[in-house]
């Protein structure tokens, strides 16, 4: 695998269009943490990889929460006196507050408004709005609806269920060459939000399929789960695998037409945090950096201090900074393909360093071995960055130093560096230190 | 303690005023390194706090030094032939070389120039001047009047004594709840200079008075002693007991009209350093950080190689930054209460982190625990910054981390932090690390 | 030795002109990495200082290397079918590819120009080529020539050998009090170019010739042999010794108007590293300072990770960086006495720090020492910064600091510094800590 072929890959396959096709056929379905707008959600996914699909009985114990009850709706609307529906579930699944519980009842305006949310800054825009562990019910509208409204006599109807069930998540693993594992998590608890969050599963997914066709030296974990409770549970579930997580991804927010953005894990010198930031560091683009905080995606549960897990997040614009988070204006206009394709290169882009980082033992570490006369060195001025990278890796392969390592410090692109390791190690200037002393970097606990 | 609150309390109470009052009082007094004009000045602050004062004698050895003879001055002057007294030490005790032995003379100009001392960029100004460790005598004058002096016949006069006798320090301890040690030392050994040093013994001993009303965790020791030589004093008649000395800072020049400045310890890591540092960047205010140096105040002996305690120095301006030091300019106007109210809340502050900075253990590691069913998490956008707090205090919560260091690390105000972890602690979510393991950050030789 | 005498001493002797003078006398040279244009360059040298000379044979193996067959050449050129010398190398020794294989023979233009460099970039200008280990024969010239060349039947001779012989490198110990070694090293292949490479020669030699008449604490070992087989050679040869080396610079284009500039060890904090940037630093000019590369001269050899020696290398404008550079405009017009006498004098000035670099403990390290009663202290304002310097060595010699690192963290000029370690030290309020214990920042292997 290497960046230039698979830009051109992606580009001659239209995966950008490929991922935008998944996310418009998500996009009706009305997701929530547990119910069936999650199955249907996984059923599709299914349909391009091989998904597992694990169902938690309502009031398991997971870690220190409980999997709550399962959340159904089937119509929702309020009517005014005249019998006009003003606002209809059926035209946007935005318009009830995810988890509200049963009401059939008529009440005038005052009561009514208790339960209505707008966006008084954005009036022509809906909010998406939860009450998951506290039961209640709602209505999200705009703000320019809600101005119009007068008093009168209002029938309020919420034909949904919250009784035990299940709580869903999907599971996916590629093996590879070696049991450790790379993590990448996408979550799939919101309804009809384009970026946040159908844009993390639809780039989740077809980095799924591309990478269940490669060679790989990792093993890669596809988690689809419902945001702090999926990952809750799939800690809780999966504790004593959870070393084998080398390397870990929460990808979200990645269709919009922001800059790149990638929130270091906890540890923020993770193997994975680096490679993320080379692979940005030469894409080209502008990109940002955040340093982790408690706040955000899955990486909260990943990295919590029992776990510490080394996942990062990759983004584009990161949640709650761009205006359309979380309201009707994140939808399918919101997200391009383009953009979509340019995440999964990016995102592939630091995979391939991952699957490529190796360490190395210079053979020959007294003096510069003749590059020369094995033919390797091309001189001024052909050589260039090529015979620079021939130096670098001779020069730093002293058993302390990744391949990515020697990257960064020589300001040269991985790929170009990697080339150079192989050629050197084709000529047997180059020893291959094994995996359990390469992952130095991240000991296991 | 709480930095609201203590605001709050020391307005109401006019603390300024309180601190100011007493620079008035103490101002006249003719002090120096030993003497009466000290003794008057730890009686008049034993008024206000329970000084022990500490008499050492002439010829005493402590360290590499020996405490020299004592000092006194009753009345001094200079006559012209008309028998007018041109300068006169009634009229300010600057006029006076501190230390200048007896001496009653008729002498002209040209002798007489060579003891007198003026500021010839400050024309109005007198300056201040010793000579502690060399016998000589000597009068400053403002550069004005020296230009007005013409050639006759200057009658001398210097009624000192020069004579065994003692040094004279003050001290008080205020109890805590450990028997560990801040140590918060002023200078007593300048005359009528209100910035530098009455604004520092001011401050002290209304920190001292209020804190002997507070319960505390740290015991407080407040020295009250003249520069170098009293902390040499000190320093030597309590080796045995250095090692107590678990945070410092040394209070001088408090209260003129700039910026809060903060000189780190030699360690420039230590506790005190960091939370002074804290403190001052959530005052609201610009302030300046120096680094160490071995020139300055008494840190210059608590953080000597031998000793090397953690103790800092807290200023306004520092020594030798404004022209007005050690000049008559020095005087009351150039104090003012608002700025001494000023920096005592900033080192209330500063002491109020160091008194409440724990390390905690999250006893629910893996995964954030579901706060919400603890009444804790009041979810987005209500909780804010407290709700941050929490996340954080659980995130970092991992015996490695200080509530400082996790306020630091988020940027957070401290006060914030240290709320979120009594919640936190509340509901058996942490688990404090008993204090010897917390000392971690500058552990005694 | 301190630097301001130095300056004095290097201008009243004109050494700048020295130096100057012996580029002039070995410009003409043919030089390359082996052949009788070393020898005689050799020769030159040790007309200053007693070089010990050393041939090692064609076909010995040194390190990954093998020693190639020795090149000469007599005479050189192209006639048209007039007959006329059009191109000779009587003119100029760099219109020969050096290593060019012997040949005579009548060639039409279009076969000749695949022999013929030129610098299209700079017409006026002849490039210097060289082919040490591919056999092959061309000659460089003008562009602007080149393009006056019609359709003709060219002679092309070029009489040289290329047969075993051997290689020649000159080596000079300048023994000290210790058998650790400051390992000097300059490169001789080069024909006539002035900065690249005999401003290096010549700085190297006059160097070698002062310090023969100092007395010093380290031993120095200059060595003037070929770039990279040299180094390698040299290495090979001395590879039981290497750990002597202490210290080291590579000395090359120290003779063109830019500013100094100085590529750190690829330890990157080697002492060597820290006493050149301190030099540099209070040089009162501008430098520049470059992290190790891979790329250069021979510190890429002293640098391999297998020998892994605190060797920097000390030069004004870098290979590569000067348009003039391995052209014929590197000629006697481009490096300048004056800047030849800085180069030395800043590295004389480096090599000080060196040389007097020690470790103290303060023998009263409890309290400053009463510096007074020694005569040490001249006090405010007198006493600037001697006074300060006294007071950082003592507050910094814990054993942890050698006087470079104090100069460093008070921001004083080394001189400075050691001139108040030898004030205290004469007091014995400082202990000297044996030299194997000062050798702590490059432990041997």
């Amino acid at each position: 695998m290497n960046t230039t072929e698979l830009a051109v890959l992606l580009e001659s396959v239209g995966v950008g269009d490929e991922m935008y096709r998944l996310i418009c056929e998500l996009y009706p379905l009305c997701r929530s943490i547990t119910g069936n707008g999650v199955r249907e959600t996984l059923c599709a996914v299914g349909r391009h990889v091989p998904l597992e699909i694990h169902e938690i009985p309502t009031g398991q114990q997971v870690l220190d929460w409980t999997i709550p009850k399962e959340w159904n709706v089937r119509d929702a609307y309020i009517k005014n006196s005249k019998g006009e529906k003003i606002v209809d579930f059926a035209n946007s699944n935005l318009h009830v507050v995810s988890y509200s519980v049963p009401i059939e009842k008529r009440m005038p305006l005052e009561e009514l408004k208790r339960h209505l949310h707008t966006l008084p800054e954005h009036p022509d825009w809906v909010p998406f709005r939860a009450s998951y562990y506290k039961e209640n019910w709602g209505f999200c509208l705009s703000h320019n609806q809600l101005m119009t409204l007068g008093n009168d006599a209002y029938e309020v109807c919420i034909d949904s269920s919250l009784k035990p069930g299940f709580l869903t998540y999907g599971e996916y693993l590629v093996p590879g060459e070696r049991a450790d594992e790379v993590l990448i998590s996408c979550h799939t608890c919101h309804p009809s939000l384009a970026n946040d969050n159908l844009s993390g599963i639809a780039l989740t997914t077809i980095l799924a399929k591309y990478l269940s066709q490669a060679k790989l030296r990792f093993s890669y974990r596809f988690l689809y789960i419902p945001s702090t409770i999926g990952s809750i549970s799939w800690l809780s579930l999966n504790e004593s695998q959870i070393s084998n997580v080398e390397h870990g991804l929460v990808i979200a927010c990645v269709g919009d037409s922001g800059k790149l953005t990638y929130k270091k894990s906890r540890r923020g010198d993770a193997e994975v945090d680096k490679a993320v930031l080379h692979a940005l560091k030469h894409s080209g683009q502008e990109y940002e950096v955040m340093d982790f905080s408690p706040y955000g995606y899955d990486e909260r549960q990943f990295c919590s201090p029992g776990f510490n897990l080394p996942v990062g997040c990759f983004m584009r614009t990161p949640y709650g900074r761009y205006p359309e988070y979380h309201t009707s204006a994140d939808n399918l206009d919101f997200v391009r393909p383009l953009c979509l394709a340019d995440s999964l290169l990016q995102c592939l882009s630091a995979l391939s360093i991952l699957e490529n980082n190796e360490t190395y033992v210079n053979q020959n570490p007294k003096g510069e071995p003749q590059l020369g006369k094995r033919g390797l060195y091309r001189g001024y001025p052909n050589g260039g960055s090529d015979d620079l990278a021939l130096l670098w890796v001779l020069n730093l392969s002293d058993g302390n130093h990744t391949l990515l390592d020697i990257a960064e410090r020589a300001s040269i692109a991985f790929g170009v560096v990697k080339k150079a390791a192989d050629a050197l190690f084709a000529c047997d200037l180059l020893r291959k230190i094994p995996n359990d002393r390469c992952d130095y970097t991240h000991p296991r606990a």
